[in-house]
This record gives C-alpha cells, structure tokens and sequence, in this order.
C-alpha cells in the first residue's frame, strides 16, 4: 500500500465524512491556540513581511479546514492594529494535504470565509491569496526559503508508510503489548526517518527566525505500547477479530494489516529536533483530551458512554475508513464500526480514556 | 446570476466532461506555442530567477490543464542547457480557475505528471511545485510582484458577469445582427471594464519585465455583430426558439437569457491594453481554426458533417452546459443539444465555419 495514495480523511459532508466528525481534532486546535498565536505574532512582529506566507500542512477537509489559516489572520491585524503600523501585510496561505484529499469541498467554501474575513476585520484588511498545495509533506511543497509560518495540526502521526516486518505482528494492528521488539523497531524507525525528512524539508521552505507549529497525537510514557496511545486501535482489533472468528474477515488478512501511524513521546520528538539542527525548540507541551470529547452533546442520562461510544467509532471511521477500505473492501466497513461503537462504549463505561496531544513550537535558526 | 458562482467547464471524464470535449482548444494551444515559448525564453534569459514563478489562468480541468505548464517548465529547461547553467530554477506554479473547477481531478493527476516530467528531464531537473488558486481572474489571485509568466488560453473571453439591459437583446442569446446598439454597448462596456480590471490586477502580480501570454476566441472584424463571432450562438439560440416552438422553454425565459462572453478585435484589445498602460506588446496575432476541428477523427465519408455537427454540439456543451442548466435546469440538456448538433451539421455541410483566435504577447512595463 502506497499511504500517500491511500490514506485521506473521509470527503463529502455526509454521516461518515471528516467534516461531520472532526470536533476533538477542532477541540486541539483551540487548546493550543495560543501557542500558534504566540508564535506567528513574533514572527510577524521580527520581520514585518510585505507578504506572510502561511502553510498549514495536513489541512483536510471540513469545518477546521480555514480555522487556523483564519485565526491567524485575524492574531496579525491584531497586533497590527496594536502597534498602529498603517498597511496590512498580503497573506499567502498554503493549505496542503494529500491528493486524495478534498480540495474542491475547501476551494467552494473560500468565498464565503473571504466575505466573513472581511466583514469582521473590515476595509484595512490586507489581501488573503488562498493556494491548494497537493502533495506529503514528507517532500518538498514550497520555494526555497518562502515560508513565515507553518502549522499543522493532528496530521504529523501519520507515517509515510507501514513499516516493515508488520506480519510479525500477528492479530495486532498497531503497537501494542503483545508487539514483538522487531516491529516495535520498525515503528520507531519509520518514525525517525519520516520526522527528521520532515525538518529538512521545512527548513529548506522556510525563511530564517521562519515559525512552525506542530500539534501531534502522542505519548506522555516512553513506552511507545503503552495504553495511552495503543488502547484506541487495540479495541478496534478487537472488531476486526470477532469478525474473524465469525468469518467475515480471513485471519491472514488481519495479519497483513497495520495502522501506519506512531504516536511518538515528548523527548523522542525533542531527539529528531536536535539531532536534525535545523531548529530551536520554543515550547513542547504536552496535554489530554477525552476520547468522549468527540462528541458534540453532553449527557446526563446512562446512556451516554453508549452514545459516546459511537461517537468515536465514527470519528476514527472518517480518518481510518479509506485504509480499512482498501485492505478489507468496502462491504464490512458498516459491521465493522458498530462493533468498534459497542466495544468502546462497554469501555469507556468502565474508565476513563485519553488522547495525548504534544504541541511543539519551534523557530528555524539562522 | 453570479458568472462566477455558476461558469464552469463540466467536470469528471464523461461523455459530456470538458477533459473528453477540449480537443479545439488543445489544439488552440499547439497553434500559439511558439508565442509561449518565446515569451518564457525572453523572461528566463533576463533574470535567471532562483524560482520561476508561472501562473495559468483558466487552467479548466482536463489533458490541457497541464500541457502549457510543463511545455513551459520543458522549454525553459531546453534553454538552461543550451546555456550551459548547472542549476535549473525552482519552479512555482499555480493554476488557476472558479471556485466551481474540478481542481480535485488535477490534483489526482498531478503525481504521474510530475513522475513524467521527472524521466523526461532528467535528474538535473528542478523542483516543481503545484499550487491550486480558486477565484475570478478579475480580481487579484497572487501577492504584489511574484509571478514571472502569466498565461491563459480560451478563457478572458469570459465576461465577469452578464452585461445589463439583455431583455432588449430578445430571442439573441448572444450579440447578433438584431441586437439593439445599446445592447451592443452594453456588451463592449462589459469587456472593457473587465479587461482593464485583469491588466491591472496582473500588473500588480508580475515582477517588472515580466510576460504574459493570453489567447482569446475573438473576430477579425471590427462589427461586434459579425458572424465570424456570433454565428455559434445564434444557431445555439435558434435551437432553445424551436423548443419555444414546441412549448418546452417560456419565451420569456429564453428573452432573459445571455451567454457573458464578448469576442473582441485585435484593436479593441490593443486599445485597452494601451489604456491601461502596465503593458508593452510584443506580439497581437489573428488566426483561424475550423469548427471542425473538434472531431478527432478525419472521415471521408457523406457522413463527416453530421458527425461533425454533432461533435461541435459536445463541445460547446462542455463549455456552456452549467450556464443553461442554470438558466433553463437540467431536464432539456439532452434535447437541446441533440436539436443543436443537428442544426451545426446542416450549416457546416453548406458553408466553412471557422472560430478567430486572437494571441496577444505583452511585457510589464518598468
């Protein structure tokens, strides 16, 4: 499986689409709102660039899509109007993400969030070129030193592919306790080379004392098995085998699949930083999020863990449907996430559940 | 209407798709490569810049979506040889067209593209970066002093929007030898205002010395009513009167309806161009191209101006067909244009019809 071919999150608007299932990724951008907003207001504020170039990798498709790109629009008029500089700078915004990925959804929506832009931040505000970059951003997306500020958010645990070896993983469709140390390693590995090209990458793009932001779905233990970030694909293996035992998915099917993603710690991020030299690290915080967060209500009736549950199982099948799509075919893909919604609803019942979210800001140095 | 929320080329790869019904305007751009060529030769050879930045405006969706693009990219990489330079330039490309384009069908085509691009060049080829850019070419697209090649091919025919005062223009659906003089001037006013507003716009884009290349489907004759520019509506027109006829489109609103495009003459354009006065022209060059040749095949046969006919009707309803749809809805496409490919048969079995292209070629003034 080429992931660069495969992997986009769910398109369209419909019941299973990432628009209508994106809120805890919504949710993360908030809470690290300030660090982003800390970061593109020094740059702006060291450089006063005739033009801002902006690029938020992994951008998707969906209510999230324009809410960082737009928020930091609004954070530079701001400070602009703070310092009572007269002329607006000119955005360019990149907005990137895979080929597979919407863009036509994203592309019809911008003139409505132009005229929104606009109205709130009226006539002094300074031309916004929005641009659509396809392509991984584990190469090359933009000129040589062009770039002020790049973000992204909750897209960066995705590997550039699945690593080898994964057959000695057996049932397990991501790391987990039972992971031999080979494809531990192998997952660890991936990660390495797939972050460090990254950094290179984004330091050819960016200018010197250039910004970059990237909110990451991780690990606070150095356990790279530990429960924090292996639970969530444990139970939806767990799908997978009741359906291999009542035979609707064969045995080696499952044992040929594996999620490509590594959820990475705190200091095994710091390590590729330093170790690639590229850049100075400002801030690395890490913080929780409840799985039940992907809901949009709150409940009081018992029911809730229930509904809370099919909550999530939506929410991963609008990021993981087309992987699932292309190894298991489309027709168990129903089956498949009523059982993970059963699954996660007895759990979430019985504890509480957590995503870890590492953001790191970071300044490209001379 | 809103030209700029309903114009669009069809998408997808259908029968009625513009990527299957494109062949005259890829043939358009064969017939003024050499005006293309000699454009980008001249700006790369005067600056040498470190990143070429091109843009294609009205890129569509289709095989002709990326031809001028990497004929651009092959022929300045031709040049860097002749000249013995070590190393290519970036190359920062952006295509351009309304938000309703089906930018997703390019984006998907774009990694065999450059795969392509890649075995042909070599590996001293430089990096090529894609960028999609949503919006009305009357208005600004890219930051202040960027691009270094602007080029645009069978699109600024299209006006922004639908001039005023139409219902004088009766049962015509585009200028015709009936047409009242004020719809005529309402017509050139149209053309005028947005020309001048896309000179403007692009000489606030392009770097000083900078060129720009734009095709457009014009008239040779200075009588804005000519047939050599009306005769394809008006058969088109005389196809939605018989449906009149026949009690399946309401007279008044085949009287509402226009198709916002003008058709100008090598001097109207020059004039604007001098208007405006960012631009030096180098090059303003009429020529013709048969309706015929939006066959593909060369028939021998009686048959060949039925078959011909009817290719012309696909053609233009690839153009045409959102415009009518929103206009007329869905339901009498088909009848329409099967009426219309009958109509176009008859005629080019009995005189030569021909389309005037007009290529202009022009510098920024310092």
């Amino acid at each position: 499986m080429k992931v660069s071919e495969v992997l986009h999150m769910n398109g369209g608007i419909g019941d299973s689409s990432y628009a209508s299932n994106s809120l805890i990724q919504r949710k993360v951008i908030f809470m690290t709102k300030e660090i982003a907003e800390e970061a593109v207001s020094d740059v702006y504020c060291s450089m006063f660039p005739k033009t801002l170039c902006i690029a938020d990798l992994g951008c998707s498709s969906g209510p999230n899509t324009l809410l960082v790109v737009t928020q930091t629009v609004k954070t530079v008029n701001k400070i602009r109007k703070k310092l009572c500089r007269q002329s607006s700078p000119e955005f360019q915004i990149y907005l990137n993400d895979l080929p597979g990925n919407d863009f036509n959804s994203i592309f019809r929506s911008l003139p409505r969030v132009q005229e929104e832009l606009k109205e709130e931040i009226g006539s002094e505000f300074g031309p916004c070129f929005f641009n659509g970059v396809p392509g991984s951003f584990y190469s090359r997306l933009c000129p040589t030193s062009t770039l002020h500020f790049v973000h992204s958010s909750y897209s960066l645990m995705w590997l550039s592919q699945v690593p080898k070896g994964v057959e000695m993983n057996k049932e397990n469709i991501y790391l987990a306790s039972t992971s031999p140390p080979s494809v531990i390693n192998a997952y660890y590995e991936q990660f390495q080379k797939d972050f460090s090209m990254f950094l290179k990458c984004r330091s050819e793009e960016l200018v010197s004392g250039g910004r970059m932001v990237l909110t990451i779905l991780g690990r606070k233990s150095e356990d790279p098995t530990s429960k924090e970030c292996c639970y969530i694909w444990d139970l939806l293996a767990m799908a997978l085998k009741q359906m291999v035992s009542e035979g609707l998915i064969e045995e080696e099917k499952l044992h040929s699949f594996c999620i490509p993603q590594y959820t990475p710690s705190p200091l095994e991020l710091k390590a590729e930083v330093e170790k690639e030299r590229s850049f100075s690290i400002n801030r690395l915080e890490a913080s929780e999020i409840n799985w039940a967060a992907c809901s949009n209500k709150l409940y009081s009736s018992d029911d809730s863990f229930k509904d809370d549950g099919y909550n999530v199982a939506k929410c991963m099948r609008s990021v993981a449907e087309p992987l699932l799509v292309h190894h298991f075919g489309e027709s168990i893909m129903d089956k498949l996430f009523h059982k993970y919604g059963e699954i996660l609803s007895d759990c979430m019942s019985k504890e509480e559940t957590k995503f870890v979210n590492l953001a790191i800001s970071m300044t490209k140095r001379e």
